[in-house]
């Protein structure tokens, strides 16, 4: 059985990033928490709390310093943690923060502020923070009925660039001045890109990362659109020998936030299927 | 045989304007000129040429007032005109002003600006002309080989929205930061889809308007692209009974720059034709 892994699958920067500061943290300082999960994955959060790392949804005034995570956080929890005189060691993404800075300059500059990306995602509730009232978020598909004149746009990071282009498609015979920050992050796109070219050669797909991390799942439901069988999987125990009956060709993807060792695990995992199987292995 | 007419066959705003300046400086002054024709419409132009406004290539120091044509003129023209002490009558197209100074300001916010329309077209020239060096012309299907991280987007008024569509799609993925104003005349989107629904119920079509105007030939190829016989005439003689054989329903559409009495004439002319060829009129 033949095993195709995408080069681009695993950590992008921010997450690289965000994680090498929760570690660090970690071995410097007691009392230290993150703020909802550091990235959507929880095999990595639980690792991180076997180090004394905790996720927490709200600050407490024992903590001694909070991580932001890649996500960001709003703006008005940002400003309640340092009232309370906790440290905040910020891990949010550079990209996410630039999202954020771009939210915030297009409403300085009186444009209706659109977000495109999912309105329940902390990445986006941390940009919207930064936009104050009448924020639209659009939900790709679901596109927004009333427009002002002048409509500025920034976009989750991890939304596929498909939906930009659609949202556009809509809106630009409605307002008459458009500003839009392409926020979307080049490694999502490219890992998108490169997650479609394995799935037109292979009998199935892997796609590795937590249920909760948007772009894991995004890659998931692209691989499914392709027409090809698709598994999402968190860790290599959920494989079953089953859906690899007959296969000759196996394709391994995951998401910005998934651990190379969980990849590892799954790719050992599925070689050792394939030698159960006597499908072989390459 | 049924005759179907555009409503919004025939002069826009612009155009009236235009056309109602330039009869009433022929009342009133002698050594009047426009520079270029006033509108892309050749009966038009002849008729005011019989009144005294001959239409010019250059200033000249002899003429007393240039009417500025509703496509505007380059603004290096313009200060020409006015250096030589001759007086200008703006009939530019408000709408075209705007596009104008659209360009102008993202030029001065250091945008790379993009002007989506003909590059031979003189509205299209008058809006480079205040953008300067670096000024992008956009002809649709042709899109930009090189993008600068921050692109500026403006829009010859005639072009139709599709070809804006089609522009941000090839765009969005290869720049950061994208300004659109859509400078596209309301009036030329409305008598595109009015014409789009007259053509899906006739037999044929005829578009009246002059061969050199931008929006008449794009009505006329957009009925074609809808798969109806189309002819694009300037004047009534031209209409050939053959066309009508076997014909029972007839549309009748006009491009922007098209006077009342040429659509009035060719109406007339149809109605004959079906009385000779039996076909009724109604």
């Amino acid at each position: 059985m033949k095993i195709t892994v995408a080069k681009r699958a695993g950590f992008c920067f921010g997450v690289k990033r965000a994680v090498n500061i929760a570690f660090d943290m970690a071995s410097r300082k007691d009392g230290v928490c993150t703020l909802g999960p550091i990235i959507h994955n929880p095999q990595l959060v639980k690792s991180l709390q076997d180090k004394g790392v905790h996720c927490v949804n709200e600050p407490h005034k024992d903590m001694k310093a909070v991580i932001i995570r890649t996500h960001g956080i709003p703006l008005q929890m940002n400003d309640k943690i340092v009232e309370m005189g906790i440290e905040v060691i910020d891990a949010t993404c550079p990209f996410v923060k630039k999202a954020q800075q771009y939210a915030k300059l297009l409403r300085e500059e009186n444009y209706q502020v659109l977000i495109l990306g999912e309105s329940a995602h902390p990445e986006v509730k941390s940009i919207m923070s930064y936009v104050g009232q009448d924020v639209i978020i659009v939900e790709d598909e679901h596109m927004p009925e009333r427009l002002k004149t002048r409509v500025g746009i920034v976009v989750q990071t991890t939304q596929p660039v498909s939906a930009l282009k659609r949202l556009l498609n809509n809106i630009v015979e409605r307002a008459k001045e458009i500003k839009i920050y392409n926020t979307i992050c080049n490694s999502t796109a490219l890992r998108l890109k490169e997650t479609s070219e394995i799935s037109g050669n292979v009998d199935i797909m892997i796609v590795a990362g937590g249920r909760n991390s948007a772009n894991t799942t995004q890659l998931a439901n692209h691989c499914r659109s392709m027409g090809v069988t698709t598994y999402h999987i968190e860790t290599a125990m959920e494989l079953d020998p089953l859906w690899f009956k007959g296969v000759n060709h196996v394709g391994v993807t995951a998401g910005a936030s998934t651990p190379d060792w969980i990849i590892d695990e799954i790719i050992e995992r599925i070689n050792n299927i394939g030698g159960l199987t006597g499908n072989g292995s390459t």
